[in-house]
Formats: structure tokens, sequence, C-alpha cells
């Protein structure tokens, strides 16, 4: 497999290039609209044929590359089936497997951060959007974010993926590249509570201003970045 | 092996974490000052002795941490046989392997960038340092830089490692995390000259400024960051 992770320094967003191999049908997930260039570039010089670009959520903190990287490569654009963006060729369930040649590629709804959230199980790794950051969590105080939901998709789902998982987050803000599940168990400050209620209190307790991006960012998503306003 | 790729926002520096096993012996290269803190609770909280401490060659660009990490953790600090800095405990030499338990790290010297510049080989993969970086090499206009022994080290040592192995190099300012030798050899525009004269010519025909730190940063890093003036 190539595995491939982007950094966008202006949101600091990691976006993933995967591949089963050069010459292979390829993924992009998260991708950030002012690198639409830069990933289709890389695509290109690995003879890769971009299939699929999937959003693992409506970001609030920078405008999606979904819309321009189907326009520009006719790849199919996906998110999860509670998403409000309008613009998608499909939407994927609970469950679901991507489809993507040789690489195994499972959908897994994680609500919390979002209510459209959800996290790409492959086999070694997981790639957490922003339910699972690297020694934190994703917000849960807009966009239906609910802590209690996140309590029981970090705990309930992601964390019982063995120890060994690499964990591969949609946002560093601290020049962390991976994590382990093992990892994050043990160290994220996040996660060392209780209970459900616990986790809800320390959630509710933190006091955070919007993303800059946010008025811009969310309109613009739903409509797959095509548009900058709503 | 785990191997952790850590980014320095400010100076877009890339240091790295390398050991066999939670709880084995870990080695760091580059080093960032600022990141000091980080790096050694990293360590702690994957249960890691941090035995060796290694800077590629005399960064101009952000100042070392191989100092603060002797004197914290008790580690060894290392460079190759040509450097000037004055504060090591030991120094290698091309072709040496660096003493690490159970991981394979040939050092091996590839001059241009600086005269003191080395890269790193381990199973798989290369350390290049700013000898060879992802669609581009480091820059060979001061510090005893010589585009011709650049040319070199990159033709006559770095490209002829198989075309698969993953090139992590020691800065990136455009969000790649790696790339491979074939990659390179592809797509770096640096890479498709015809010969050794062609490449002395692309490089003295760059106009760069100095880097912002310079004054600062190699003086201070002649002193393994200890001292932040000579």
């Amino acid at each position: 497999m190539i595995f491939r992770q982007l950094f966008d320094h202006t949101s600091s967003t990691y976006s993933y290039l995967i591949t089963s191999r050069q010459g292979g049908e390829a993924l992009l997930v998260d991708p950030v609209l002012e690198n639409t260039a830069r990933y289709i570039q890389l695509a290109r010089e690995l003879d890769l044929r971009l299939v699929l670009a999937v959003d693992t959520h409506i970001h609030a903190d920078h405008v999606t590359g979904l819309g321009q990287l189907r326009k520009q490569t006719g790849c199919i654009t996906a998110m999860g089936e509670m998403t409000q963006a309008e613009c998608l060729s499909t939407r994927f369930s609970d469950g679901e497997k991507l489809k993507l040649d040789n690489v195994d590629i499972q959908a897994i709804y994680t609500p919390g951060h979002t209510d459209d959230s959800y996290s790409l199980v492959l086999p070694g790794r997981v790639l957490t959007g922003d339910t699972l950051l690297i020694r934190g969590t994703g917000r849960t105080d807009f966009q239906n974010g609910d802590a209690g939901a996140q309590y029981d998709s970090l705990f309930g789902r992601i964390l019982k993926l063995p120890d060994e998982t690499l964990v591969y987050p949609a946002h560093d803000y601290n020049g962390m590249t991976v994590s382990t599940i093992g990892e994050e168990k043990s160290h994220n400050p996040r996660l060392q509570v209780s209970d459900r209620a616990a986790y809800i209190v320390l959630m509710d307790s933190l006091v955070l201003n919007d993303p800059k991006m946010m008025d811009v960012a969310v309109p613009a998503n739903r409509k797959c970045g095509l548009a900058k306003a709503a």
C-alpha cells in the first residue's frame, strides 16, 4: 500500500492519499481546496487514477477539495449518509466498505464532533477525522456536536481497535504525525475520564473560540467547496 | 520499529524518533531546541530510553536540541567527523553503524549542502537531512556548500539506494511528509540534469535569501544549542 499523509499549513489539516500500488486506483481523504493542484500532480506522478475523494465530516476550518477534485478528475465524492452536504456522488453508511482496488477500507460511524463524522478503518491503521486527535479529541460544541455521542464513538468503537493500530487524525497542531490506539488510551488527557458523564462535563467545560473560517467553510462545504458562500 | 516523524512549524523541520520497540533504546534525529520538552515527554510516554541524539549537519535555520537533550537525559550526542560543532559526545565517520539496540542504522557521508552533511540509512528508508528534499535539494551556497559535491552525494550515493526506499528529509515546506527514491529520480526537478556540470550551473543560478535564523543558529549549533550566541 502507498499511504501518503499531506499537511496543510494554514489549517493544520492532514489529508491522505491511499492506493494499493503505483499505477493503481487512489482515494483522497479530507482534501483541502487550496491544495487541489498539488494532490492531482502527486497522483499523476505516481501514475494513480484518483477514483474516490472522501470527507470524514463537514469541516469548519477549511474548505474541502471534494468538488474541485470531482470536477477536474471525474472521481466519485462520498461522505456518510448523515451529512448535509448536497453535492456528493454517493453516501456510505456505518460498516460499509469503500470501493478501492485491493485496499480494504471500512467506514464506521463515529459521531460526536459533528453528527456526520465517520472514521475509516484500514488494515493496521485508522483515520479518525476529528473524533480522536493525537492527545486530544475534536470539540463537540457546534454542528450538532454531542460529547456523549463522542464518548460512545471513542470508547465503544475506536478505542476497541487493537492497541497497536496506527492513528491518523484529520488535524494536528503540535507537530505530531501519528499515534497508536494504545498510546492514546494511556496518554490522551481527554480519555482519562471515569465514565460518560465525566467526559461530557470535561467537554462542556472547554471554552473555545469559533474556528476563524467557520462562517465560510461550513456553507461552502455543504456545496463540496464549489461555492465559497452559501 | 517505531518511527515517529515530528514537525516543527516555525522552521518546517522534521525530526525523527526511532526505536525498535516500546520500552527500548531510542534515537532522535535533528531535534529542534524549542521542542525538547515535547520529545522527552513522548519518549517517556512510550517508555523509551533516549540514548542517542544526532544532527545530520549543522543547521542554519533552527537551533538544535542536542545539547539540552544530553543535559536533560544523559543521551550521547553525535554528528559526522567533519563537523565544527564542539560539544559532541562522539563523531561518526562514513559507513559507520550507529549504536541503537535492534535497529540497523548506517551513517553515510553526503556533503554538498554543507561539508558536514550525513544521511542515515535504515532498512527500507533513508533520512536525507538537507541533501535530498522532496522535489528539491538543499541549497549549496553557504557553510562550505558545494554543488559538485552534492551531485556526487545524490547521484553517487543516495539515488543508488533501491527505488522503493522511503525518503525522509529534514525539512519540507509544502506539506509533503515522505517520498521514495524512485519518485525523486523521476519527479524531482533538481535531479533532471544531464550531468555534474549542469547541476552546478543549476544550483549556482538560484537566488536565495539567507535563512532568517542563520546568524543565530549556526554559532549556537556549534555549541549544540547550549548558547544562543557564540
